[in-house]
């Protein structure tokens, strides 16, 4: 879809209180930062690349990843962080404390790392209710506990009442990388399969439902819960896991992406065999969403080479989280750095990056 | 001054949807987040200790400090977070962007740590210029050279024009604890003298003037700036230093009043000793403000043995960031918990923690 909206490279005027800038983003012809600069596709790929990487220079030591792992004296660490903006703060089956902490802990476990501690920074906005506060603390308490990590340091700011909006929570989280681990997206290779760990597009359905006040069939719930469990009994089996993902912003389709460029394989992926709950299906025909690009928050995907395929899959599906694991692609020399799907007719269809939002602050 | 507001202990009424909360804040009567709980006052220690770690419940493992010490295998980590809401994201000598990395690499350095990492995480308004962004990006990696750190993870969420305000900053950051280091507030002991490296008042003042669109004589730069070579350097002259502190929201009252009760020590600060510049002192003066509660972002409170404190401030006036560093107190065996200032009539007035806000939005 991104051909309509491409104009073209575009270098933003420079001014007089700083006439040594500007910002070539190809995307988009717009001075001002829009909501799909947050949605993790193709304009947030752009913003980092061309704008923050660019800022940073020379000081940016980043590989990439949804986490940085990092050498320590004497270990490997995984380090990862992200803000959590969601609207509404509360929605079916969490709310925007849990999200925090089990998406950091998810963050830092794709890099096949063990989590350990959490930091937690909260943004509130004057006038937000000291219940509705305390509800989030006490529920990442209990996200933290039942990933098994510990919240160590924190820092509360508030704005005041009109900006921000209710609770922003931001969390980063460090964890141990073991000896012999090496997980990241450009280990993807030529043969490899690809395996999800359970139904897609939950959190994305419950979030959606939840704001506009609209139920789907049954009541969707978001998925949202620490995936590091899972993890560690899919290393445990010994496999050589090349990459984990966990298909948050963007959805599945931004995730296959993103690994499809970084390892240079194409990725093909079977839409009969994708677990899309007939719940989402529903949702996603009256919102006129494609259920490939809807967040999920408890989910992963991981890439095993063929021959580990059928033990990854077994060891997934002892665990609670993984009991719906199932095989929806490989990758493919073909067609190098690209997803494609193919469809319940048959066909094949390329599937991009999304450019921008389908689902603004889902997360 | 915190008498008149103490209205007791008083829980907040639960509703049918979580019947369970309750969350008694001794300070405030109040069932709503006001301005003072961002302001690193008493409110902000209030609603740490019985909102934030009551919620974390077990989950809790922090240390109180601004950065907690961490075992890894193999080497002790610094972590600390700071979210950066400052208003306006530009004023005289920094912006939000050197505000973020400057502010978390110094809460680092406080535990005696060597900062080495940073998270930088983005909630952006929809809107907001490119060039305004950029330009924060471009001060970051700058800020970040000159630090040594690398900025390594990152995340960027935008919010819907109206919400948020502009930009906002989170940066996480880890730094590594040599061995033989262990610097804390509650080292601080009986007959320790208190240093402080340079001139008092600076951030909160060029902040404020800035805002409200006047200049105090000769216009008051931020002091915005890493403080960890200076940290680098103290150390190295072999000294036990006990504390290390800087003096940001609340200002050197906050910091003091906070060592003071981490080592239930009291701590005497002399006023005729204290570096504060006269355009401090007028702004200040006209603004209503006392400086020893005005945000600093590049000065540290040093807590050390009286023996080693000549070698600890010659190791501080060669370096550029403490060459007005002086002594300016004592800590002391009377009114433990207690900071009391000699003022400049000779008497001693108890200088308490500020209860809420005296300037919202600093940092």
């Amino acid at each position: 879809m991104s051909e309509n909206v491409i104009t073209g490279s575009r270098e933003v005027a420079a001014t007089a209180i700083d006439p040594g800038w500007s910002c070539p983003l190809p995307l988009r012809d717009s001075p001002t930062i829009v909501m799909g600069h947050g949605a993790g596709g193709a304009l947030s790929a752009e913003l980092v690349e061309h704008l923050f990487l660019a800022g940073y220079g020379e000081a940016n030591g980043g590989d990439g990843g949804d986490a940085a792992v990092l050498p320590l004296p004497g270990c490997r660490v995984a380090f990862s962080t992200d803000s959590y903006v969601v609207k509404p703060t509360f929605f079916p089956g969490g709310n925007v404390g849990d999200l925090a902490v089990n998406g950091t802990v998810n963050d830092v476990a794709m890099s096949g790392a063990r989590p350990q501690f959490l930091s937690t920074a909260f943004i509130i906005e004057e006038g937000t209710s000291m219940e509705d506060l305390g509800r989030v603390a006490r529920t990442m308490g209990e996200a933290a506990l039942r990933a098994g990590v510990r919240l160590v340091t924190g820092d509360t700011k508030v704005v005041d009442s009109g900006h921000g909006d209710g609770i922003y929570v931001n969390t980063a989280g460090i964890g141990i990388v073991d000896d012999g681990v090496d997980v990241r997206p450009s280990r993807a290779s030529v043969g490899d399969k690809v395996l999800v760990s359970g139904p897609l597009g939950l959190h994305g359905v419950a979030v959606m439902s939840s704001r506009h006040g609209v139920e789907f069939g049954t009541a969707v719930r978001s998925d949202t819960a620490p995936l590091n469990g899972l993890v560690t009994e899919m290393l445990a089996t010994g496999a050589d896991i090349h990459v984990l993902r966990d298909p948050t912003r963007g959805g599945l389709a931004a995730s296959i992406n993103e690994i499809a460029r970084a390892a240079q394989v194409g990725i093909r992926i079977d839409e009969r065999s994708l677990p899309v709950p007939d719940s989402v299906v529903n949702a996603c025909g009256l919102l006129g969403l494609d259920p490939m690009l809807v967040a999920n928050e408890g989910k992963l995907i991981a890439i095993v080479p063929a021959d580990d395929a059928d033990r990854v899959l077994e060891a997934m599906r002892r665990h609670e989280l993984g009991a719906e694991a199932r095989v929806i692609g490989e990758c493919v020399a073909e067609h190098p750095g690209t997803m494609v799907a193919r469809t319940g007719l048959g066909a094949t269809r390329v599937v991009d990056l999304p450019l921008g939002e389908q689902l603004p602050r889902i997360c």
